[in-house]
């Protein structure tokens, strides 16, 4: 039996539940969870904000751990290997982002948290394919949310060819920006940071960037006019993205990177006259985040955690509701 | 003394207009014009709808001529030699744009038909970067088309290497589109045409289309849905483009070439889950240009004209005012 935290019920607090996983499939393994980040995506799934969450629900898909099973056809991880496990599960291999190496962009997933039990456990199963060893010298402690932000804000720049020479900012520095700031330093980037928060400008700085504008200051963002290549959004709440994309170089690029209900609103004569570009993208696949783990240990690039014991995670969930964590939180299993 | 024909107020007849281009820069020709095409933007300068129009106003930015003299810094030009010259007739050539070959987003370019005059006269100045060699063989009477509406959607392919293995959609079968479906044919893409007028469904397939959808139809476009990874937009009406990107693939791009006035709406998660792309540009640099004309030339691909003489100016733009042009107007000189 796996012993996990679950809700019963949309927005419940997290109980002890125990449940049986079943046999070990011949591509599985199972994890010995030691420490699993928390998400928004977690939270989400817990109010049953997409609709789509079953109960019990147990959260958690930014898990670290050691192999403690294997089935038979894993050829990839050994017994005792330290691993993460992300937002996937499981991959179909066999659709064409598949058989393209783009498995976050799968047809048919298996999503850690989705109609399955999360990291928020002692264990947790999942193909071996969406299981990636973490290389010696990282970090375990603070690794888990590299799974799941980690990737999430790492994969546009392996996916876009982004350059050392570019001009890059980010929107939003909490949980995914903050990882950014470190990622875009280390890869050679001009790196600017857009926040709202005065309390957060120079700890950005800290984190790598070399400025900060104020999102709330209509004349620092006009100041600001075909200054950048790429913006990362991690925000998602509705701004005004007219004004952004008008600091947007030629040939520069805008990437929502967190879900903004609201539709974009944008106007067309400057996407064409600049030849400006609007997209997006979900987390990364399996090759994406060794590379990303790579270089996080090559550049000692870690997320800033706060760590709380697996039995307090009632607590963790309200602290990272109230929105004052910084910036990822981390569940230790004792 | 330029012989020409002017509009001397907004939406005005075009009649005969002479002017004085003063003496001849070190790094300009001077066009003996042969052939003028007729743009949708010429209408739109005519009519100041973009509020830059000097008057008197002589449109024209399809040109193809011949050399009639060059200034004594012009290497890449020979008296006599057939040309063309399109929107730009001056890069600034310094500007990061330019250093970088994108000519065609230069920071202050001049351009044809903005205050300076163009090609619907017997002959044009223009700096001799901005005017493109015509290959031997290909058609000049039908060839001033590619040198704006042609260049506009041979660009994006260039832009964003589109493989031949990609299956592409053009929505607006008109002076855009329809030299569109040939590029995209001789390419070697799975071509889509998108068009609401039924009777150019079979012109559409002639053209090189594989297969014609209505967009009026919404059940065309639903079962159309992850086909695509290229479309073409060349329409500047508002279409249901959430739609439209149900029909890109994972990693599609939906790409305007035409402006449309109304903001895009877009919803924001269906980009970011299936990593697509909302972009736009505009015409190209002078060395895709002289790609596009090879190409144009090896695979026997020509804009479809309806001629008119220079001096029946009125009824030609007339006839493109009304929509029932097939597919574009050019004006020869006697």
């Amino acid at each position: 039996m796996i012993k996990a935290y679950a809700a019963l019920e949309p927005g419940g607090k997290l109980q002890p539940f125990e449940y049986d996983p079943g046999g070990l499939g011949d591509h599985e393994v199972e994890i010995a969870v030691e420490f699993c980040g928390i998400c928004h995506s977690d939270l989400s799934m817990l109010h049953n904000d997409w609709g789509i969450t079953q109960y019990p629900f147990v959260p958690g898909h930014e898990i670290i751990g050691t192999i403690a099973a294997k089935g038979a056809h894993v050829h990839n991880l050994a017994l005792g290997q330290r691993v993460g496990l992300g937002w996937h599960s499981r991959y179909c291999m066999t659709c064409s982002s598949c058989l393209d190496g783009d498995h976050n962009l799968c047809v048919q997933p298996e999503s850690t948290i989705v109609n399955r039990h999360g990291g928020f456990a002692d264990s947790v199963r999942a193909d071996a394919a969406s299981v990636v060893a973490l290389p010696e010298g990282l970090d375990a402690r603070s690794a888990g949310p590299l799974f799941c932000g980690g990737i999430t804000v790492f994969n546009p720049l392996l996916q876009f060819a982004i350059p050392p020479t570019a001009s890059v900012a980010v929107i939003g520095i909490g949980g995914l920006g903050h990882i950014a700031l470190q990622f875009l330093r280390a890869w050679g980037c001009r790196v600017t940071a857009f926040t709202s928060s005065a309390s957060k400008q120079q700890e950005a700085l800290a984190m790598g960037a070399h400025d900060v504008l104020d999102t709330r200051n209509p004349d620092a963002l006009a100041a600001a006019a075909n200054r950048f290549d790429l913006i990362l959004a991690t925000v998602n709440v509705k701004l005004d993205w007219n004004a952004y994309i008008a600091t947007l170089r030629s040939k520069g690029r805008l990437h929502f990177l967190g879900v903004t209900l609201d539709p974009l609103d944008v106007q067309v004569f400057p996407l064409i006259a600049g030849q400006r570009t609007i997209s997006g993208s979900p987390t990364g696949s399996p090759a994406s985040i060794a590379a990303m783990l790579q270089f996080a240990q090559r550049h000692n690039i870690a997320p800033v955690v706060e760590v709380f014991r697996m039995d307090q995670v009632n607590e963790a969930l309200a602290r990272l509701a109230s929105g004052q964590a910084k910036y990822r939180i981390v569940l230790q299993n004792a």
